[in-house]
């Protein structure tokens, strides 16, 4: 990850990455796919523009750039608006075959009806879900991406201990660990499926804070400091007998890990202590059993069934409002597939990236439990955020 | 702004904005809207919520919220589905009209089809545009909101010639105005129109990078510093001869303002500091000449009128690359209406509040010229972003 430029390795990996995306094509009746969404062009291209991957079932990819206006790139083809497509793709010897895949699970209906009619009302299946697929599993371009990814925001986690300050807030404290996490090479910016997902640079999560209910589906809710961002810390000063959540931004370089931690101001309550324990040992259990071919919901039912047995049921995955998953995806978006949830009647495969976090609020004290971001391999989960996974003093 | 939840002063606002999208419904066929965009469901309900706003031609407003899951706010009614809303709405008295109008411009396909599917294959109508006209305007409440972030975004750039230290990068500066907005209470995330449109809380441009052509809609670019995000500070060393342009964030409740000011390390060329007080004077003569009633195309006819008479044509609004606009209305998003450029036949309205951003690219020196955002009144623009005009020393 070097050089983050073009490089043979990347334009290898891209190689591999639009195989993927035709072995899944060929379960659609798409003729051919036009990529027009930010994290599928940069999938597929390596890099950000606006404008058009064209991938037909077989042949040669195209690239049509509407932004930037100059490009360097070979195999690029300029384009204005949609409504040059065919004549560019003709120019090139290609005509818009009858089925076309578009990803109407992100275009918005104005922009697929000016697609649609430019493409001469050609027929459109959704590939969104196909797409989504050829991402779960990664690449090792992908894999190398997130393991840099996992090196840096673990460093940066490292010193979170370091920058509390007496009678600090939550936000504060937020403010501290983004200004490290951009120091350390963190882009800031949480990419994201789902156009209702609104976050800045993840969450901070201090005391009953943590329990309240959000509009977004992020594990966890917490107020924020204002009604138009509803997320994340709410000011709460750090007083001793607190749980502070810290679920912050790991996007280095276009791909993410997620990574949860879990600090204290003094004593908590040892239910909490407890909670923490019975986190890790989910985790720790998983780690071992889950591994290629695993069911994805015996993972979920191993995570509810100990925190069962554990008495903590009514606390697992929130209190006044439970997230439905224990775990997801990660990759250029934050929230990718599988989904680790009990009705995901799928099998884990070889080189997912998955979050899992499995998480307790605690009324009176607030949230605990760790996440990491792991490699699922055909031996079991590697861990690709290693870091000190007890409840660390502020 | 001092009590940021429900009062008698945000509710009254809150029936003066629906006056204002019932008016502009009054031109759509549009029976009722049914709002589902994060913007148009904060601008509606003055909150954020997961969920429908229906607005109904006469008649209460009713709020379905899917998440969060409790709510104490008066009118709401729970959902938790789309399949629910003509039942909810059933129970509530109300039926399903013929025509329903709906945000085509930012609904999915996918989500579109889902929710005409639920609501019995009613009509729709694309009220996005419409609900662009209501919001262009601002209300009290609204511009009351803009002149706090006027205040806190100035404050925090009167730092900025603070937080330099030698040898510093473009971004290393970045991530210390980044911390500083933040503590002086910025919320960080950029609402913007567009789902492709992505940045991580604004740009700092210095030197030859504020010529890096990019794929998003900003005004000036910038490589960035990593192929996935390519906007803004690329990690250019602040020398001595280069001018520094900072375009950050103004989000502080909700609404922001858009404020871009310039530094530099020691002398830079003669000819950038012209440019910069074409700039300056290009301002100076909008925010006399401009008021409501004034054509918006010759707002901008002046401005490029002022840069061709300076010579300075070849680098007004980018010079590898330019932007099509000189200026922008601003509030919940960054990127509002109307977009101050020569082929929009409107005439500026009263209480717009539009960011006028009349910019130079001087190749090996780097961009200048200064944003303010200002409100629009009967008598000319009021300056809600005052700030020192010229360029300041780092």
């Amino acid at each position: 990850m070097e050089d983050k430029h073009f490089n043979r390795q990347l334009a290898d990996d891209l190689a591999l990455r639009i195989a993927k995306v035709r072995h899944e094509m060929r379960a659609s009746e798409a003729q051919a796919a036009l990529i027009t969404s930010n994290p599928n062009i940069y999938y597929t291209s390596g890099r950000m523009f606006r404008g058009y991957v064209y991938i037909p079932a077989e042949g040669e990819v195209r690239y049509l750039v509407v932004r930037p206006q100059e490009s360097d790139v070979p195999g690029v083809i300029a384009v204005r608006k949609p409504e040059q497509i065919p004549d560019v793709l003709a120019e090139a010897g290609i005509s818009i075959p009858d089925v076309i895949g578009l990803e109407l699970d992100n275009l918005t209906v104005s922009a697929y009806e000016r697609l649609r009619k430019a493409l001469g009302g050609v027929r459109a299946v959704n590939v969104s879900q196909l797409m989504r697929r050829a991402r779960m599993t990664k690449t090792p371009y992908e894999i190398a991406a997130m393991r840099e990814d996992g090196e840096h925001q673990t460093a940066a986690y490292r010193r979170i201990s370091h920058l509390y300050r007496e009678n600090m807030t939550d936000i504060e404290l937020q403010i501290e660990i983004e200004r490290c996490l951009r120091l350390e090479g963190c882009l800031g910016y949480t990419r994201m499926s789902g156009d209702l997902m609104e976050i800045n640079m993840g969450s901070v999560l201090a005391g009953d804070n943590a329990d309240a209910p959000g509009p977004y589906d992020f594990s966890m809710g917490g107020a924020g400091v204002d009604l138009s961002l509803p997320v994340g810390a709410n000011g709460t000063v750090l007083r001793a007998g607190i749980a502070v959540m810290v679920d912050m931004n790991g996007n280095f370089n276009g791909y993410q890990t997620d990574l949860t931690r879990v600090w204290k101001v003094g004593d908590i309550d040892p239910r909490a202590m407890k909670a923490h324990e019975v986190s890790r040992a989910i985790l720790h259990r998983l780690e071992k059993e889950a591994k290629a071919g695993f069911p994805i919901s015996r993972m979920a039912e191993i995570a509810y069934e100990m925190a069962d047995e554990a008495g903590l049921a009514d606390y697992f995955m929130g209190h006044r409002q439970k997230a439905g998953f224990i775990g997801h995806g990660v990759g250029i978006e934050l929230n990718e597939q599988p989904v680790i949830m009990t009705r995901n009647k799928d099998l884990l495969e070889e080189n997912c990236t998955i979050a899992l976090e499995p998480k307790f609020v605690i009324p009176g004290t607030g949230a605990v439990g760790n996440e990491n971001t792991y490699l699922v391999t055909a031996q079991g989960l590697e861990n690709l955020t290693p870091f000190n996974e007890e409840i660390m003093d502020l």
